[in-house]
């Protein structure tokens, strides 16, 4: 089953059921807004399937995307976990890490959440100097999951799939990591594409808790990478676990498994800019590439085995602020 | 102005008007909940004000403090900082911080927000063995505060007043600094005490936009501290404009000034127990006072100069989870 929210001028936007090509759409019947579904799932599940069954048969209208919101326009926790071992070796190269070995657990933090752009929005950023990079990721929407749950019983909480741009600031980052205490200005608000997707719309793309398919990332006019979601350390219900050992998550909880990275990066491309300046860094000594600037776009799309759009575009312009 | 919110079975809660001597209330007229009022104070706020005048003057009914929950009892970000030097120092001694020099900008880190627990409310924890702490603070609630907005736009958004306890688990907090990622395990959700005022409730004890009032803090049947919130480093207006950098700040924004710390802390005590290992550690190289167990009760709580209770009493058990 596939869902967007559509722009009707309040802040959490009209819930939509979308046909599985993304080309027609209607409101949701059993709930007005994406929360709402999530907080009252086992409610409303069988009557919005019934709709996706006759949007795939034809009913319902254009779906305009034009008036897509991120399909959870504001959400009341978002963690993003940071698991592609490629990803952290390729930043311990642009930046140094603190710690050279990984921990235990996943990495992750605590990002704002009241404000998810939609998937055109524009994205105000304040300077140019702050090395302005997207990263191109995954991410679920959970219901509510007890605190002390444990990961199978995390698993069942995964209700959707979402694609996220998690937008970063790389020049403040490294600095308020040397605090320990994590990122609050190198992190602006994210984006998500269009449309969030039950985890069995994936098929056998959605494996081992992780989505196995390739995440197309264009900047500007530069294909920049096509890794797979697949190489996770951690599954998400692992994420969601460890964050659940001391807090109930709350339905609606947004879990990123961060920067999607292959091992194979020369080949695959990266999800981010900081990637390619620690990949510049191992070759030569120093990052060559620059960040973004004012006026600089970004594409982010996932397609099925059969080319069919799985999420929709994420497409973003950088304006100043 | 004084306001709490006391349960109605909603998340929300109804917001209620409280006298200045906490002894009668009545439901808000104009704003169903905190959080309604907050998104329109400059509509709300004269209506209630005249509801706060007619309390002082012997209307309403008995506050019933057995009701109150968080006066904002979830909100869509809080934001903690770390701004008294002493209780920076006092860290260091326990756990060794990470950067021996302070940055140039307030520590601050992003917590769960989604659920602040009522003065009274049980605070469920999975283990003893995690290093369960209190942490006294001050905190405020602000208006919409524009990306970019400066320390002087970001005073005028300060509505109203909270008192804090922001629980900690101290063995699992330093392992997760490590990471540069921040907390996640090792910050359950916090609580507040039942009442919220307005900062010229506070007369001139809000000083630079900060409280210069005693926080006492009680852990079992022993007086642990006193100290003021005068101290702080940065003032909650320049917190909120280090956050504001690059996001926007929703209405009910929860933002914290840190553990309450006093340079003279063997005089005044301290607001959590960490800091007294870190006084053991100095003195003896070693702590001996242990952290919390199941069943231990902490209350914090806030005097005017005339012996008034400002905020109310925030008493929790701990309990097993």
């Amino acid at each position: 089953m596939k869902l967007a929210t559509l722009s009707d001028g309040t802040k959490d936007g009209r819930l939509h059921v979308v046909s599985r090509d993304l080309k027609r759409s209607e409101p949701a019947k059993s709930a007005q807004t994406m929360i709402e579904a999530l907080e009252n799932w086992d409610d409303v599940e069988a009557a919005l399937r019934d709709q996706y069954a006759a949007l795939n048969s034809g009913s319902g209208q254009a779906f305009d995307t034009s008036k897509a919101m991120a399909p959870l326009p504001r959400a009341w926790q978002w963690l993003d976990a940071s698991t592609y071992m490629s990803h952290s070796t390729l930043m311990d190269a642009a930046f140094g890490f603190l710690e050279k070995e990984q921990p235990d657990f996943p990495l992750m933090y605590q990002g704002m959440s009241n404000q998810f752009y939609g998937p055109t929005d524009d994205m105000p950023m304040s300077s140019e100097e702050d090395g302005i990079d997207f990263e191109a990721e995954f991410g679920i929407l959970t219901s509510e999951v007890p605190l002390g749950a444990d990961a199978d019983t995390c698993a069942k909480s995964i209700l959707l799939v979402v694609q996220i741009n998690d937008w970063s600031l790389r020049r403040l980052a490294p600095v308020e990591m040397k605090t320990g205490f994590g990122w609050i200005r190198a992190k602006p608000a994210c984006a998500m594409a269009p449309v969030a997707v039950t985890p069995d719309e994936l098929g056998d793309h959605w494996r081992d808790q992780r989505v196995d398919l390739p995440l197309h990332v264009t900047w500007n006019d530069t294909k920049w990478g096509a890794a797979s979601g697949y190489e996770m350390g951690y599954g998400f219900h692992e994420i969601a676990a460890n964050a659940a050992y001391s807090r109930d998550l709350p339905a609606g909880t947004v879990i990123g498994g961060g920067t999607v990275s292959n091992a194979n990066y020369r080949e695959v491309g990266s999800s981010c800019i900081a990637e390619q300046r620690g990949i510049e860094t191992l070759d030569t000594g120093s990052a060559k590439t620059p960040f973004m600037s004012f006026g600089d776009r970004v594409k982010m799309e996932v397609f099925a085995a059969d080319g069919s759009p799985v999420f929709g575009t994420l497409n973003q312009q950088v304006v100043k602020a």
